[in-house]
Formats: structure tokens, sequence, C-alpha cells
């Protein structure tokens, strides 16, 4: 069966980048499947690497190989790593990129790539995607057995990367969030999990109250038509996190939100008050 | 043979959205080709991808599978279909995105999707293009019978959608219509047909005169160099309908033409007065 | 195995352009793979096209047909050709597109395209890559002759493309040429050869100077890093050419420098002077 190869990048599409890469990989491993989980990755922005290729990696099969080149310092003295987690495979720098995926409960194993003898050659000083991560990536969908990517790293000795501050106060029913970011469709990302608010408030979100840059809802909705067009509201996005949204709307304009933008989620006051 | 999977949404490139969908494909079935039609629609444009699904499907071997993700009642109410027509399937929220495929000489048969054991679990409320549609979409490559996806729906119930106006008078030879969208050149799309020119004007399209936005072009060429550079034209485009360019130039910016503008075609004077 | 298809073209990727592309081919060679290199070519520029094929193909396998669609002249008299060179074939029409790939030491064939019936019924005048080149790449794929795709073509009837002026001035050391582009992070490409500054200036090029928009910068770096973030470098980059460059800056801005501007190369002060 064919294996997967995702790739998260911050090359943009206009560039032959890209397809190079792809180039390289199936000129190797001929059966392979390559999909892009993104190439407009902010240039350089580590922290969204991290979080796309955090949120995305579950929904592929076990085996899936995953190329994440986001990679200021190519070139220098920084490291690659091919890391095993929760049965799937990252090849990436060593900048924190895979940060957010070295959880202990899904972390397996980790490699230092020293396997010069795949990869291009020369290998150029600018493009290590191309050069050394996608042949070693098309070698491990060929069969390469992990370990033989170079000498094992400790979990402890890899780059890790902070969620961002939630401050959780059961006893007061108080989180305290930030936003980490908007989607296409404005929406407002936060490191608030869906987990979170069930615990201190139950199934029923109702009496969650949701206050950003001034602005209070009341309720956590289960879909973006729960408000009429053009009005704010609080909802579990697809990364299983809360976002705050505008129906039909682009959120992230109408509040004038930013990343690192407080979100803090209390009981609304006519529960508080029961 | 592998089956073919298409996607069209609105998710732009920059998040994940596009990507797990692929991978909940290929997770279910490994031998589908994915092949992204376009991921930029304007948010919530319906009428914008039921042209582009309209226009795009033929060129596409019987038994493709056409994913259509333009869906702001996400959530609430609105069914989730499965429509079989012209030998090919097509899943889509019932919102009129499916509306110009809905045609009786093309229509075969429609479903409401209930088959809940193919969903991820659980369903979030935002993103049924990865929880529901993706997986249905891969078990129909697979194999699943369409008529296991649920209960029937009559055409009739169907939400259809307006071509918009088109008025032909056959006795004084005019075609009215409008402008329905532009592409990446700046052409401007029209939503009057080559066959409706062609019954007017016979297959020398030489004596038609088309208007719009106060300027007058006369005949339609087959060519965009059949007019120096810089001059407006009107030439039928790859869709099949009549469409305003500027030979290597951007007609929407030079017109200043947006959807809904007037598009009037009728015999140039010089024929006229024979 | 499956024969690789790479597709480059201005076409953008909000219009179902480039899938229909796909689909045809996948129609008529399901096992085939269609790799994207770019559809961000800007709107009829020949010769950025030129550049990336150029550029691209000898990261794919022998045997990969790449489809090259930049075609102001499409339904005119322009002739579409299939090209071979250095064991790789190529699909575009005859306006310089391939001017770069037809040096005489890669050069091996060239056809006319005239094998009407592989193309699509009608021809349109204005889409040639989904009539023409996507069926001809297919049948190419699944195992048509190349020279079955119509008379030959001598290598200088061909549309050639200048690769700009490159002055090598081996008595003193200089070499003059010019940027012929930008990438998606800014960096300034330039037609200036790593081999030309290694043969002047040996495989220590740190003795080299740059010369841009005023700008003077000593020695050709190794990485990005090799300067502070914001400081102006020289480098070589991923495509074998002199780039000029900010360390996780955008160069292009920064200098306000545009294609065509020049760049001299001189032995720095210092060096000169021993």
């Amino acid at each position: 069966m064919a294996r997967i190869i995702t790739l998260t990048t911050d090359f943009g599409l206009t560039d032959e980048y890209v397809g190079v890469m792809k180039g390289v990989i199936l000129a190797r491993a001929p059966e392979a499947a390559v999909i892009d989980l993104s190439h407009a990755i902010e240039r350089q922005n580590i922290r969204q690497a991290a979080w796309l290729i955090k949120s995305a990696y579950r929904f592929f099969p076990e085996g899936t190989i995953h190329v994440v080149v986001v990679d200021p310092g190519v070139g220098s003295k920084r490291r690659l790593i091919l890391l095993l987690a929760d049965g799937q495979l990252f090849l990436a720098p060593d900048n924190g990129v895979l940060g957010l995926v070295l959880e202990p409960d899904c972390f397996q194993a980790a490699y230092e790539l020293q396997c010069e003898h795949y990869y291009l050659t020369p290998v150029s000083s600018t493009f290590h995607g191309r050069d050394i991560l996608a042949p070693v990536a098309a070698q491990l969908a060929a069969g390469l057995e992990p370990a033989a990517a170079g000498p094992v790293i400790a979990r402890q000795a890899l780059e890790m990367l902070a969620k961002g501050a939630v401050k959780i106060d059961r006893a007061r029913g108080t989180i305290t969030g930030e936003i980490i970011g908007r989607d296409h469709f404005g929406n407002l990302r936060t490191n608030i999990e869906a987990d979170s608010l069930k615990k201190l408030y139950g199934k029923d979100a109702s009496t969650a109250r949701v206050s950003v840059k001034g602005k209070t809802i009341i309720g956590v909705q289960e879909a973006y038509d729960a408000e009429a067009p053009g009005e704010i509201l609080a909802i579990i996005g697809s990364r299983g996190f809360l976002e705050v949204a505008v129906n039909r709307g682009d959120a992230a304009r109408i509040l004038d939100a930013v990343t690192g933008d407080a979100v803090r989620v209390d009981r609304s006051k006519a529960e508080a008050s029961v």
C-alpha cells in the first residue's frame, strides 16, 4: 500500500520549491501519495506550523510521514530530526516546530538525521527540505527503518514549544487563555480546550460566558447559524478548541483581534446568581 | 482502477482543512486520486461554486465523486445530499451549490445522507466536510452503493439555483444577459451560451454586437490576439459561454465591471441595415 | 510504473482550469501522478515560467512530462511543441517558455503537435492547455511514441530566450549580471551562476564583493544565519545562482529592487590590494 507523505511549509506556491520536493520524493518512492497540508505558513512562523501539524496529523493513518519545513536556521548548526509519535513519523528542523507533538503520552522516539548517503549531492545551503528531508522521507516511505536515520535523541533534549498560558480556576469556574491565531474565515482560535470547558461547565455550555476584546458572549453554540448573520458567537472549532466567530462574517476583522489577545471564560451572571 | 474524488471549497489553502479531508479520504480509500478544483471560492459564495462545478465535472470520467463544501449553515438543520447526475456523483449541502447540475436531462437520483456509521466520531459542529462528506466520499470510492447513503429525495425537493436572467428575442435578434463573474485573467464571464449565439447569428458571429458597461464590441473573436494588446473583445470562453476580455489585459478592471452588470447582444448596424 | 506529469501555468488556483486539466489527464492515463510546479506565474510572464521550468525539471526522474502553459497567443497561429531534452519531455507553446531548456548539450528532438485525433473535440479558442496539451500529455504517459506527436522541428527553428546579459571579465575578476526576479521570501535571484563565481574566486568566496542598488556586500555566505537578522547578505540560492537575501527579512522590499536591476561582483578591496 502506498505510504502517505504530508508537506507543511512556509514556501508559498509561487516558486517551484514545493513541486521539486515532490519530484525528489516520487523519484525515490513512486508509490507515495504526497499531500499538502499548508504552504502558506507565515514566513518563519514556527508557532503557526506547530499548531497546524498538531491539529492535522491525527486524521492520517498510522505510518504517515509528515515533513514540516519552517526553517529560518537552514544552513546553520541547527539539527534535523526524525520524530516518532502516536504511530506517525515527523521530519523537521529541531526548532520547536514539532514542539506540540512531543508530549510524553505520544512520544515514541527521536533521531538526529545523519544518513548523508540518502541526501542529494551537493546539499545546498538554503534548501534542506529538498536536499535532505524529501529524500529521507522517500526512503522511509520505501521501507527504511527509522533507527537508520541517525543517533537517538532523548525527548528532553528536543526543542519544546509553550502552548501559551492557560489558567484554569476550578473553584471560581474561570479559564483564562489567549488568541493563538485566525483561520481563513476570520474565526479566532484560542488555546482553551473543549475538554476544559466540559469539565468546568458540564455538557451544557450555555452557562459559559466568553469575554474577548471588551465583548461578552453568552453560551457556547453548536452552529454558526445559532446567531443571526453578523453576530459574534463562541463555538468549539474543528481543532477541538474554543473559537470566537461571527456568523457569515470575519471575527478577526470585526473584533480587531490578534494573536496574544486575552480570552476569559466564566459563568454567566444569571447562572452565577443561582 | 483508482476512483477520482474532486474537492471544491471556500476553505482557502492556509489552514489544514483541505489536507485533513484528504487524510480522512486516503485512510479509507488509499487508491483514490484526490483532485483540487478550487479552494478559493469566495467565503460562502454558493453561486460561484455552483457555476464552477457545473463547468468542471464533464471533464472527469464517469463515476467521479465531486465533493463541494460551501456551507454557511454547517451544524444547523440543512441536510447533506448525494446526487447522481450525468454518470457522476456529487456530495454537498442541499443549499443550491448543486443547483446547476440538477437539470432534468442529467438528473438520475438523490439521497439524503443518513449513514452515520461512516462518519467520524464525534461529528464536529463546524466541519462536516471532514467529518461526514470526506468519509462518505471515501466509502463510495471504495465501492459503497449510492442507495446505501440514505433515503431518496425527489428532484423537486432539492434546492435549485437560478442561472440569472437571459432573454432571447429571436424576432429582433437580441440576447440580454448578465456578468456572472470574472476569472483569474480578468475575463468577464456572462450567462449567455455559445449555442444561443450560434442559433441567432449562425456560424459566423462577426455580425454580432456586444454591449457592456457603455462599450460596444463588434464581432465574436476566435482568439485573444484577434485584437491588438489592450483592446476589448468578445470571445467564447472555455466554459462555452460568451466572455468579454482584453487582449493581454484585465477586462474586469478596465471596464470596472462586476457580477450582475447587464450584457446585450444584437446585430451590428452594418448588418441590420441590409 | 506511474509516469509523472508536471503542470506550470499562469492560471491561478481560483478557477477550475488546473483541476479540469487533471481530469482530462486522469481520464486517459489513470496511473499518472500529476504534480503542480506553479500556477502563480504572473499572467503571461513567459520569462518567469522559463526560469522556473529550467530550475525544476532536473529534480524529476527520466521520462517525466512537463506541461507549461503560459500562452498569450492561444487560438492564434503560434504552434504547440513537444520537446525532448535531458531525458525528459516538455509540452508548451513555442513562444520562448522552453527557451532555457533548449541548450545544445541537452536538446534531443522537437516536434510540432499535429495529432488532432487525441485532442478534445471541439478544441476551444481559449484553452489549449485543457483541449490539446493535457490529452497529449496523457497519451505520452500512456506510452505514445514522441515521434507520433507531429513533424520534426529543428532546434534552430524554435523560439529561444535570452538569459539576460552576464559579462565576465576574468582579467579584472568582475562579473556583471542582473536581478531576474524574487522568490516568496523576497530573496532576489540573479542570473550569475555559482560556477562563474567559483571559477573567478575559488572555493572560498569570502573575497567576493557584491554590489546591488547602491549596497555593498562582502563575501558569499553559506547560510542566512551567517548575518544577524535584518542584515543583507549574498548566498548561492537553491537554483545554483547568486542570490541577495536578508536574514529573516524581505530583500526585495528592503532594497526596493526589481527585475532588471544591475548586480556587480568583484574582489573586495582588502583582497584586491594584496
